[in-house]
């Protein structure tokens, strides 16, 4: 193991990680060091291009708390994270495609009724979201446990205002119903620029990439016997559908998010405004059974 | 670019970046998002697996300090460093092979004179090293600046131990003289793990690697015409000369720390106790005609 040039390094160092006493751990890492060697012979990094890339990880590192999660940020950018979901999500006919989770998800949602009003503080145009959620036998699933999550009219979550707002807000947990139905009031998010203050704002600016996400609502959608589903639904008339700064949108993910007239809406609440109202189809994945 | 999916999302990122405008920056980005995509495509890695890849990396980056760089011990210990190393180094016939940098330079050394001892408070037994600096045709090159630092006998190093040392030792900067020499005394280092309580520490442990270094003493010599020579050289009776857990060992950098008996040394010091004696040529490649 001396004497390593550019060339005998790689298999050195897979040498090295012989002993590793998990196998997928060993696979994991002698793919790494391939592929990563792979990557440094082919562009011969300087010294200080290898520097700038250290620097570049260490602050992507270092910016992060319990509100910010840089490294998610970057794998989205360099569109790993949907990667890695479409392996995990080859879905079948009937069942809702999926797309990243993002990094504003917040395990401890508070749950509300049906029908609740979940725009905190919010300021914008009111939203109407109805949803079902099935299999993909197009059965109901009652009880499925529906996460939601999305932007205010500025493009913010509530995570990145938590003093201003006072709490959560434009977040919530419901339960649907006997039919498979859930129902809730928010305000219609906007399309948002992804944090762009930090190395991951940094590599858009110097690439020329705008920071843009669509405007769309978070989903995750749990039920028993069924993988949980995790997506957005994005809003039809959004600018960015075409150029997601992390490469989430699918067509089958776009929706309406209609103009309502003020009046009496479909559960009943009496709207002194217009509204917007998305509806939604949700198909859950059965789980696979157990080995 | 809506819908991608595993096959074509490395097509659409790479597109994304079609406007970069810096060429350079345009070819690594392309290149990092080929190989790291092939690299997801390959092992498919689990949600939680990439959860973990993200938390792995975030704690690596959170643990970085002024006095700790657990990225370029990462860099290191995968074998990246020496792979950059050696493609910025194809030397000729003559010169000094090169290593690593590691995490433990510092950009201003005390300058000492020749003989100078910088032992400073560390324990071990006194270490004479003797060196010659010439040009890859054997030609003397006084003046050159000598950079060196070690760990101590018990394997750390002075930034790692500031508050009980009260300042930097076995460290300093010299220059060569007329002849192209230089000496100094110090303490014999002895081989060290790399810190090993941190992500990195983690790897090697997960993997059954040891994380230790052979005995070796650092240098760093610059000299007008000349590229900057980074290298160590190692101590011919160590061990794990064989397995460096950052790949830095290379034969020709392997020498005797010869046993000495107490008396008059090379320089004239008398000596009470045994020593030990290191003498190492070092040849340093010229700078590349400017453009």
């Amino acid at each position: 193991m001396r004497d390593a040039d550019e060339f005998s390094i790689t298999r050195a160092v897979i040498e090295r990680f012989a002993d590793t006493p998990d196998p997928r751990l060993k696979q994991l890492v002698t793919s790494l060091v391939t592929h990563l060697h792979a990557f440094v012979r082919e562009v011969e990094p300087s010294f200080a291009e290898w520097r700038a890339g250290i620097e570049f990880l260490t602050r992507t590192g270092q910016i992060c708390d319990a509100h910010r999660q840089e490294f998610i940020l970057l794998s989205d950018t360099l569109g790993v994270s949907m990667l890695v979901d479409a392996i995990n999500h080859r879905m079948p006919e009937g069942t809702t495609e999926t797309t990243v989770l993002g990094p504003f998800y917040v395990e401890a949602a508070p749950e509300h009724p049906n029908g609740a009003d979940i725009a905190g503080g919010l300021a914008g145009e009111p939203l109407l979201v109805t949803g079902t959620v099935a299999g993909a036998d197009g059965a109901p699933l009652p009880g499925a446990v529906v996460d939601v999550w999305h932007a205010d009219d500025d493009g913010h979550y509530d995570v990145q205002q938590l003093e201003a707002l006072g709490g959560l807000a434009g977040r919530a947990r419901f339960r649907a119903d006997a039919a498979g139905r859930f129902h809730f009031w928010s305000i219609n998010p906007k399309h948002y620029p992804i944090p762009a203050d930090g190395p991951v704002g940094e590599m858009l600016a110097a690439t020329n990439r705008h920071p843009n996400r669509p405007a769309h609502v978070h989903f995750m959608i749990a039920a028993p016997g069924h993988e949980t589903l995790v997506t957005h639904v994005f809003a039809q008339d959004s600018p960015y559908l075409d150029s997601d700064a992390v490469f989430g949108v699918k067509t089958s993910l776009i929706a309406p998010f209609a103009d309502a007239p003020a009046g009496t809406a479909p559960d009943g609440r009496r709207m002194e405004t217009p509204y917007r109202h998305l509806d939604y189809r949700f198909g859950l994945k059965a789980a696979a059974p157990r080995a």
